[in-house]
């Protein structure tokens, strides 16, 4: 029998609500090619989840950049151990984090990365907060190597993905792993936090707020709700003075020409139709956007 | 008892045949990271399917570029649900397709992307287009999110990924989606083409042609047979006036040095050994190609 | 019930050992995008086997940096089917290969890419290898095409992305394709070999090495063996001729500062915290490294 889909787009569709039997591990970085296969291959020997790459190409170090983009992207999937490795502190005593989001684990550094998803894949569940015990985790060892002097430079692969593997395992979870010892549970007031600056909106015409992140189209996405734009679709707004169509999409201005959109994480993009936004308004991450409906 | 293997290599053999269980999606876009991420979001809260990336850093917005590939990659698949997103006309009334051909079927907007791929894997059986119905489409919602502003940038999440899990479930198929609205029959010629340069080949001795792509090599992919070029290896050939050996395969001719060969999608390559055959050849996309024999 | 992770970090901990059910094949190449997908289309069509990508962005044609990594990166998976295909003597009689290496196999051209993680995965077991007979190999044939002309540029697709699926399917394995003609064994020393440089330690205090590779983020990896800096973390050494600290790791020394550190591979490494060591440190792959403790 076919599904029956959700024709009503403005309710809250529920999935289809396939239960995978499979456990599901997302991975995320900044180590590009090879490193992530390291971690895959610590995975691959203890734990038969699906693997899915979120991306392993953020800016190296940038852990605000990172956690921004887990918090936009991790809702879309469905209950799975989210391992995030962007780790300017490795190897220092900084700690080792799992938390508990719900029916989503995440894992990482406490160094603000995992917070911002975590509290969006909580909803209305706890959240709440694990530190790993480095000494409780078994240190993969490579095929054909006798004795490797101790590095502390790659705890993806020898502390955060062992953790993500016994957490993804069927024969453990979470409160086995605080039960022995494995895993202690931490204030959440005690982690490092990573939070947005958040944009202020005067009057429903008028709003202030800041670029978040420029994507890889030169979107230039900014923290000002798009529920700002409503209705104004033709219409014309100022950014930073500049006057720039609101549109419903990209190609509803002319080609390299400039437009204001609602881009799909909800917020007002500055956007060229067929370029770059960020060139376009010349402006990059951290910078002010004042937005004024005309 | 080991297969055996087919040892034949001027017919045509047929695959070994393993009937996998599990249905395929594979993905190709313009995104970069971490957009795709968020369809394989979408794609594995709705469906058990295998995801494989065909590729995600295509030129942006390059619909022509995208469509050559998928012609020549997807035809190595076995049969599959095909997600391809390269989609300038986002959120406009462009229309959103199911093309099935054959055993495969294409998701991704009407704008020519997907039909040089669907004629290639319909081969002998019928080609039929679809059009899909965005209100009968369960919007992906993401998780811990109350209301998002309506955004009409990301139809590769929103629209093109749930139609494909809905056509690679177990329980729904293109017929049944057919019969409850989801899917409208739409006829070919309605649908946005995408054709490449046919080339002139005079008399088995010289050819006029074009590039089609060059690939990340820089190995210029021309639209010229590569059967033109047979039983010549050692012999050499006039490209645009100037000669250049004609060779099985690139360590055939001086590192460094040009050459002429039958890439590995039966066309007539331009290419130097451990260089790029683009800047030797000095051409670049959509170039006249003319190649004489001597 | 729980497992019971090892918590003796200074013994060689067994894997906890959950045997998947499905055969595993790890994909790394020079190809970038989208040629690795025609590989993962033709080994969906012949096997069910997990796919997992070490990388396909190595240097083009450099054997030498895509050896070391191999070495590096496939100690860490379990038992797997690794096909590997950097290969500048594509289309020329250069041997294809098959490695049995322990409970692992590696499959791609005989030009020295194998050898050094075909060595460290057989570890105390039998490395033995085996020719390709072409011949005996079922080219994959595109859906769609009726005749292409012979290419001989693209083997991954063609010749090793087969054997791979013969190699991994259940029903095959390398003696019964010994016994049927597909492969034939080779004396190892009939073998295109890639070694490294071995670094000179001179008394514990000094060593004279060279560059193996330099990573994404800049760090310089060199042959010097880690243990030179045990116990050294807080001290200084002097990198040809300049003072630099050793340290644990990166966040050990000031932001954009230099560091001798012990890389992830065990390896004495050039740093910089949230910088690049090639750049501080002015060296490029293959530079003499002299190393002396202060």
């Amino acid at each position: 029998m076919p599904m029956v889909p959700d024709r009503t787009r403005d309710t809250v569709p529920t999935a289809p609500g396939i239960q995978t039997q499979t456990p599901l591990i997302t991975l995320t970085s900044d180590f590009n090619t090879p490193y992530p296969a390291a971690m895959k291959g610590v995975l691959a020997t203890r734990t038969d989840a699906r693997l899915i790459d979120v991306a392993h190409d953020f800016p190296p170090q940038d852990v605000r950049t990172a956690a921004f983009w887990l918090r936009e992207i991790l809702p879309y999937f469905p209950p799975a151990v989210h391992l995030a490795v962007v780790d300017p502190g490795v190897g220092t005593d900084r700690r080792a984090l799992v938390l508990r989001a719900g029916d989503h684990a995440l894992i990482g550094p406490d160094n603000g990365l995992l917070l911002p998803a975590g509290r969006r894949l909580a909803a209305d569940q706890a959240l709440e907060a694990f530190a790993i015990d480095p000494e409780a985790i078994s240190t993969p060892v490579p095929q054909g190597v006798r004795a490797m002097a101790g590095s502390h430079t790659f705890d993806g692969r020898d502390l955060f993905a062992p953790a993500a593997a016994l957490v993804a395992h069927p024969d453990s979870d979470i409160d086995s792993l605080v039960a022995d010892g494995t895993l202690e549970a931490v204030p959440l007031e005690d982690l490092v936090d990573c939070s947005f600056p958040e944009p202020r909106v005067d009057d429903g015409e008028r709003a202030t707020g800041s670029v978040l992140v420029i994507d890889g189209f030169g979107n230039v996405i900014t923290n000002i709700p798009g529920r700002l734009l409503d209705d104004q679709y033709g219409a014309s707004a100022r950014v930073n003075g500049e006057s720039a169509p609101v549109a419903r999409s990209y190609a509803h201005v002319a080609e390299s020409s400039r437009l204001l959109t609602v881009g799909s994480h909800g917020f007002v993009e500055l956007a060229v139709n067929g370029g770059r936004g960020d060139v376009a308004f010349d402006v990059t991450v951290g910078d002010a956007v004042t937005l004024t409906l005309e």
